[in-house]
Order: structure tokens, then sequence, then C-alpha cells
């Protein structure tokens, strides 16, 4: 569901990072024969000048401009939702029924709660108006979580790390590059770490506010904490002081998103871990000359470390067949003398003759 | 979130059949010289293999052994689960309050309204062990509805899809090579499609049912369906009579799943729209004598096609950089005589010696 074009900055700098030491380590004279796709664009720099010119650049307030371009969007989009939901929900808070406290503080606290369906029950619409608005309200909250989701909590997680794996290195004397490389090979296992704390944190401070604030027992202000990360909210045991709503809005909005990450880095872990092991598993296994003819593409005989990389990453899932047949295709119209090789001239005669385009 | 295993057993026979046509419509001379990974085996059948005599052996019942296994481990689990929790708050029924019915059903709705975390509230559980015992079935119930969705509600999709392709062509007269085709190139759609249709019915369903059995009037039987799927669950409205909580047990999990599958599919056709403009980027722009370089993977002067290949999926962002080098140490291992290409030799050589395995 993620897409991991917010990982990619980082990913590109360890990349160049990473890898002189990696050779060093095991294959050192002979890895040279091979050059490395230096200049392939990292995809988020791709995408990120395509999108130039379209919503960032309509919005110009200082603090919005300091962040990521798909943080700048959700942020804009959450306010927009929360800033249209609390004026309808105000607006018609007469018809609305249950605990009130203050209206506009009532409005957000509704909005929050129906956003995120944890859904108490301690406020409901009792006309047909409200019901429909809450209908309305409720499926868009839901795309927009998922939104949220995807893009924005990924990018904040991965600045959390960065600091984390810098606090805990700043000993050991090590430079970035050692820290990049750290980071690329347990990027999943940082991240599910750093979600944990912030869940753990997110738990204790809601629990001793309900004990505190909004004088619930232990237990119960631990059921109810429960009962609202996970957006279960029965409502037996919900906030009902006007202090309790306010603290309310940002700590329901934190703890369900913060909890939804928990286990969507859970699945990652597991996805990763699987993939790892296919692998190895299809690096490791013996070649047959049946596999060796498979693999020589340009069926001249032999396997070149090109042909071996198609083959093995195709073994291993990562690339698919059509993939391959879309790129060859092109490959076919550069190929101008058909040689089976492209080479400079290839290329300009290709660019050159309106039929190469 | 969702890995593809699933998906592979169709993808694998659409491949092989999609392509000679595509081959006839455009390059159909020029494609011959390139021989395909043809004998690269499917992802989803390794892992099949590796998992044979695990949790799978153990089950013996008849109905099982006919679903695929992602499918029974999920069916197993989500069986245990509601068995157990059943028990629980059966157990425990004089310490949970509300409007009750039938002692057993009752345990069956609670248990489904706590894991699908809709918590209408019409029953709480009132002492500290129960409240306890919610805290952990919710939890564990997020867990599992999440695994559900990734791993089974993608299977079952995808056989709906089958049959209906199937019967939109029947008339059209058309073989099971183009059914494939058709299916493979609009994947994503297809399955968007069925999802929304199942979910339309789930929503008209609960709207008449709602309205018959449990006397509530139109508006507030929409109402507590929308409150219901989005699992916002209020609870101002539920279903209160012992039919009612019988058709709610299947009901509620059916089109909560439903509804987090079709947020899910929303998000996948977005990225791959996404994926598909980047790829189109990628391919026709214009190739520069410094690409041609970078593309050189062996550095004789020459890009050859599975180069060509590695270098434009490189820019896609469908291969990273460590992908590569994994597979050229592996590669650097095999290639005994150093020759830069593996031949027959080579591999004997580098099989039957210790040091190269």
């Amino acid at each position: 569901m993620a897409d991991d074009g917010a990982k990619l900055p980082l990913l590109s700098s360890s990349e160049q990072a990473a890898s002189p030491s990696k050779q060093k380590e095991k294959t050192s004279n002979k890895m040279r024969r091979f050059r490395r796709c230096k200049s392939a664009p990292a995809k988020e720099n791709i995408i990120m000048e395509k999108n130039k010119g379209g919503l960032s650049s309509l919005v110009s307030q200082n603090i919005l401009q300091k962040l990521h371009p798909s943080l700048r969007q959700v942020t804009l989009a959450l306010v927009m939702y929360i800033g249209l939901g609390t004026l309808c929900f105000f607006m018609v808070r007469k018809q609305v029924s249950g605990h009130k406290t203050n209206g506009v503080i009532d409005a957000i606290y509704f909005c929050i709660v129906t956003m995120t369906t944890v859904g108490y029950g301690d406020l409901v619409p009792n006309s047909v108006a409200t019901k429909l608005l809450a209908c309305a309200f409720v499926f868009s909250g839901v795309a927009l979580v998922g939104m949220i989701l995807s893009k924005a909590a990924d990018y904040l997680v991965e600045k959390q790390e960065l600091l984390f794996v810098r606090a805990v290195n700043i000993r050991r004397q090590v430079g970035a590059t050692e820290i990049a490389k750290e980071l690329e090979t347990n990027r999943v296992k940082y991240k599910f770490l750093m979600v944990t704390i912030a869940l753990a944190i997110l738990i204790v401070v809601g629990t001793v506010f309900l004990f505190e604030v909004e004088n619930l027992n232990l237990i119960d202000s631990f059921y109810c904490v429960c009962s609202t990360i996970t957006t279960l909210g029965y409502g037996d045991k919900s906030f009902s002081t006007e202090g309790g709503r306010i603290f309310a809005i940002f700590w329901i909005l934190a703890s369900t998103l913060c909890l939804a990450q928990f286990f969507l880095y859970m699945a990652e872990l597991h996805t990763e871990s699987r993939q790892q092991s296919l692998a190895k598993w299809v690096l490791t296994r013996q070649m047959t000359s049946v596999d060796l003819e498979a693999a020589d593409l340009d069926d001249d005989g032999v396997v070149s470390a090109a042909e071996f990389i198609v083959f093995k990453l195709k073994e291993m899932g990562k690339i698919s067949q059509e993939d391959i047949t879309l790129v060859l295709e092109e490959f076919d119209g550069l190929d101008v003398d058909q040689s089976g090789t492209l080479t400079a001239s290839d290329i300009f005669l290709a660019q050159s003759s309106p039929a190469g385009s």
C-alpha cells in the first residue's frame, strides 16, 4: 500500500556510501570489472521534478514550505478537513445530542472522534441532516487517514530514526557513511522500533491523563486508552470535560495513527524477512544448464553479468516479464543497426530519425 | 503492505499467453533475437514448496484442504479467534452489561463487534477482568483483520474477477488466452470493480435488513450501516434482536473487510497509474552518451539488451543498487575463469570446487 517514494532521498545517499566498503570486505578486485548505474536518477527526484508547478507552488506560507512536499499536501488536506468539519458540526450543534461542553471544542472533538472511527457515542447526531453529514464525514475521514498513513508518517519516522541512530553512534566516533549504511541495512527494524517507542509514550500519557484529569481509576483509564487507540470506542468511558476533550483532539489523532503504523511496520518486517529468505534461496541454489540457456537473453552462448542479474531478479519476483518486454521494445527501437548492442551511433541515428522516437 | 504472492499463479500463465500477440503487433521479427527467461519459476511456487510440511500438513479436514494455503491459514486463525472469544465472553457474560438476548449469540456478536473495532457500546464489560479481556481481544483482533486483509481477500477477489471476465467475454467467443491478457492488463481495475460491487450489495442488504427486521426507518438504517462498515459504531443504533445479531455476526465481518479492501485497491490504482507514468517517462526520454556509459555494466564499450534492461528498470525504481550488488557477488563466485561471462564449464567448476559455493 505505502509507496516508498519518501524513502528514496536517504536511500540514494546511503547507496553511494555503503557499497565501497562492502566491496572491500569480500570481492575486492573482482567487483571492479563492473560499473554501477550511477547516473540513474532516484525515482523521487523525477516525481518531484514533474510535480513542480502543481499544488506546491500555490502554497506560500513559511511553515508549510519547510515541510516535505507529500507531508505538506497531507497537512493541508487534514487542516481543511478538520476546519470544514468543525464549521459544519458547530452550525448543527443543536441537532447533536449527548454530553456537551464548549460548542467549538465539541465540534472539533466530534470531528476527530468521527474521522478516526473511534465513535464513542458520547455525542451523536439526532436529525436526518446531521446523520447524513456524519456518514459523509466518516467516509472521507477514513480515506484521509489512509492517505496520511501511507505518506506522512513514513517521512516523520525516518527523520526520527536518523536522530536516534546518530545519538546511539555518537560515542563510537563513526562517520555519516557508517550511519547511513547502518540505517539502510536495518531500515524497517528502526522504523518499527521508533513507532513502538512513540506508541508506548502515547499509551502512558493517555492513561495518566485520564487518571488525573477525567478521574477514572487506573484500570478504567487503561481500558479507555485501549478502546480509543484501536478505534473500538465502546463509549462507556470517554473524555467528558472541556480540558479532556482539548487533550483528546490531539491525542486521539496521534495515537490511532501510531497504532495503525505499528501494525503496518510489523507486516513490513514479516514481508521483508520472507523476501530475504527467498532471495537467499534463489542466489544459493545450483545453476543448471537449462538455467544457463534460459538466462542467455541475446542467445550468444554465454551469460553476461547483466543477463545474470535480469534472470536472478526475475526469479526473485522483483521484476516481471512484462517489465522486461516493455524495455526490450524500447531497446529494439534504439538499436538502429540491429547489432544487438547499443552504441553512441545507434542513439544518434535513432534520435535524429523520426521513426526512432 | 500486501505481499503479492497470491497474484502470481495467474500472472505466470497470462505472461506466457500475452506476449506472443504483443510481439506480432509491433516488433515482429526484431523481438525474436531475444529469448525470454522462461524457466525462472514463479515466486509463489517456491514459497509453497518451502512451506510444505508446515501447518498445512496438520490440517486434514476436507473443506479446508480445498482452499488456497494462505486462505486456509487465515480461516483457521479466524475460527480459533472467534471460538476462543465466544468461550471467554460466554463465561464472563454476567460481567457484561447492556441489552442482552441469547447468551451464545451475544458472546459471538460481542466478539465480532470488538474484533472489527466497531464497538457500538450496546454491550460493555463492567468488571476489571472483562475490561482487560476486551483490551487483549481488540489488539489481537486488529492484527488478525490486518492479516486477513492482506492475504485472503486478495485471493477471493481474484477468483471472482476471473468468473466475471469470463462471463463478460463468453459471447465474444474469445479464448482463455485473451481473457488472461485482458486480466493482466487491467488487474487492479477489475479488482477494484469487484470489490465495489460487493460493497454496494452489502450496503443495500444491510440497510434493507435493518429497515425490515430491526424496525429502523430508512435514514436510520443507512446511518447505522455507514456507522458500522467504517467501524465508527456510535452505538445509538445497533442490532438489538436475536435475529438481528445473528445476521450482524456475518454482515459486520464481511462489510468492514470489504470497505477496507475498497480503500486498499483505490490506493493501489493510484500507485499503479503513478508508476505507469514514471515508466513511460523513463522509457521515452532521450538517452545521452553519459547514460550509455553508465548503462555499460561490463565496460566493453557497447550496451547489450540485458544491460539496457538493468539500467532502465533501475531508473524506474523497480530494482535497487543493493539488489544488483547482491546478484553480482554471486555472479563473480560462479565466474571461475573471470571472463566476465558464465558458461557451462564455469558452472561445473564453481559447483564442484568447495570455494565456489
